[in-house]
């Protein structure tokens, strides 16, 4: 099957599925990536940003596109979703931001008062994460030919030591920022207006990640494709097994009657604020204490073993395989 | 006037033109930038692009977005348009690129070979740069939420020695490297189907710069806006009066003659593949020289003299205003 999709065909046509962060997104990215290939001085390791080697730093460079329905949501809005989303492609990779560029697509007819808004909030997040913007573009279309408004920005940060995504080790622990999944719970009640008490988790993660820095062997943000994505990226790459416990899920009540409802599995929905880290297991319990002095959520989710997959431990014992999200999924999400 | 529009105001609507590159643009711009602002170690002086002190050298960010149509034009199409976009904006600010980020939005339905050309379009400019791209997004949003695609790359430079849009003094001369506007021309023509020989003038201008870099006392591509556009703004900076010579009008008769057909001044129209810079009188030959190596019809098109604004002196001798951009407009040309 990868075969298959390793090519363009003439006579194929894009799909959702190729933007929702699973399996045809990853094949349509390798299309792309293999026609891009030049002799470069970057390193990208498909992680969320490239490095460039400055001398005793490194440069690290991402970029995210944001088409998010509905544009405010409980919690957050389109714009902090874009400036923290950058940031926190940075900061998993071990990086202090130090500049964003901001730039805008927006429909004709918008309201001044809505951009405000949005532009305010960026710089709620820019100033809180001491991360300015440094550098945009606006641009208008014209009625219909856009969704209300569209953002993409960029991020350049510096490291002194990269975290990659592909250093988990087997006999690591699988440790998580907080509850996963609260960013699609409460943008989809915003959605299809339901009554919930959950709020986007939506967050630049600097100082979490900056405070355990030194025990991580690979990190990683569960934005598109969430959990089921990034843990198969890290497991693949690392060429290690990953074993969840479902005695200790990352998730609140309410966000698993929401993947019930409608089938589609927790462990794919987007978080726009939380992180996955593996950690060398004599450091696990001092990094989860960190991580809860920041959220009180923050635990060991998980082992690593030899082998391959992303697997559940479940309660009675069983394993159940946890795939790279494909087929049904929910869009514009982040 | 300037007062009425330095505040978002709740009841105001954006509009085309807060998109094209003129006097609503830069309002809009200004507005934004004031709620953004924080403090940084980043200058940017509303040039294309911030730069950030590494040292010995400086690191140059910039950001654009494209909503081009048709997507294939003459002599490109929006891939093109993109890379270079982001290459040229770092070119100007007298840095070499070091690496670009592409930003992909794309409607659902779009055909993967059209993206294939898109992206193989470009890799050609990438390799020809020498600028590899290092990162990037893609999204796909449901059919009808976008036209086709849209494009937002990023880029960061290094450069040893900045050059500002604001360095214009009375006795330089005005340079061109090539005659403008034919981006908006080859473009036009396929969007309403007349026969033009003229392609699109899109390409990077590194090489270009960086022969004359020495000489230039400022630069800056005529892009959104056209030459009226950024020669207003070089004008403003260097507090300068700037006198083009209608005896050397840097733009071909196709040009003059569509320009008359639109009633749109020519000054305004984008050109993607062109700078204009000010240099001093006694390198000005030296310099035009290196250029028509390249393109021959780079030329002097006038000189800075003490005052303000930017007139063209006609053939007759009089003094004709060139205002910054206003009203009616060409939407999406770049």
């Amino acid at each position: 099957m990868k075969n298959n999709n390793s090519k363009f065909k003439n006579e194929n046509l894009i799909e959702l599925e190729h933007g929702g962060g699973g399996l045809k997104s990853n094949e349509l990215i390798d299309r792309i990536t293999k026609i891009l290939k030049i002799k470069s001085k970057w390193t990208n390791t498909g992680d969320d940003a490239a490095i460039f080697d400055l001398g005793e730093k490194k440069l690290v460079f991402t970029t995210d596109a944001f088409i998010v329905d509905p544009i405010f949501f409980p919690g957050g809005d389109i714009g902090k979703i874009a400036i923290t989303g950058a940031i926190n492609d940075l900061a998993v990779m071990g990086a202090l931001p130090i500049g964003i560029s901001l730039s805008l697509i927006i429909e004709e007819g918008f309201s001044e008062n809505n951009l405000k808004k949005i532009i305010q909030s960026i710089n709620k997040i820019s100033r809180a994460a001491n991360t300015p913007v440094v550098t945009g573009d606006t641009k208008v279309t014209e009625k219909g030919k856009i969704d209300k408004i569209e953002i993409t920005t960029a991020g350049v940060g510096i490291a002194k030591k990269i975290i990659q995504n592909n250093g988990a080790q087997p006999g690591d622990c699988v440790i998580v920022s907080g509850d996963l999944g609260e960013h699609t719970v409460a943008l989809l009640s915003k959605r299809f207006n339901y009554k919930t008490k959950i709020i986007s988790d939506c967050q630049p993660l600097i100082k979490e990640i900056q405070s355990i820095a030194p025990f991580l062997t690979s990190a990683k943000d569960p934005t598109r494709g969430g959990a089921a994505a990034i843990l198969n990226e890290m497991a693949s790459k690392a060429k290690v097994k990953i074993i969840l416990d479902e005695n200790n899920l990352p998730f609140k009540k309410e966000t698993i009657a929401l993947s019930e409802l409608l089938g589609i599995d927790k462990f794919s929905f987007p978080s726009e604020g939380r992180f996955i880290a593996t950690v060398q297991r004599k450091f696990a319990d001092k990094a989860v204490k960190k991580l809860k002095s920041f959220n009180k959520e923050a635990k060991i989710i998980g082992k690593i073993e030899k082998g391959k997959g992303v697997y559940l431990k479940t309660i009675i014992g069983g394993l159940k395989k946890i795939d790279t999200p494909r087929g049904k999924l929910i869009t514009r999400i982040c």
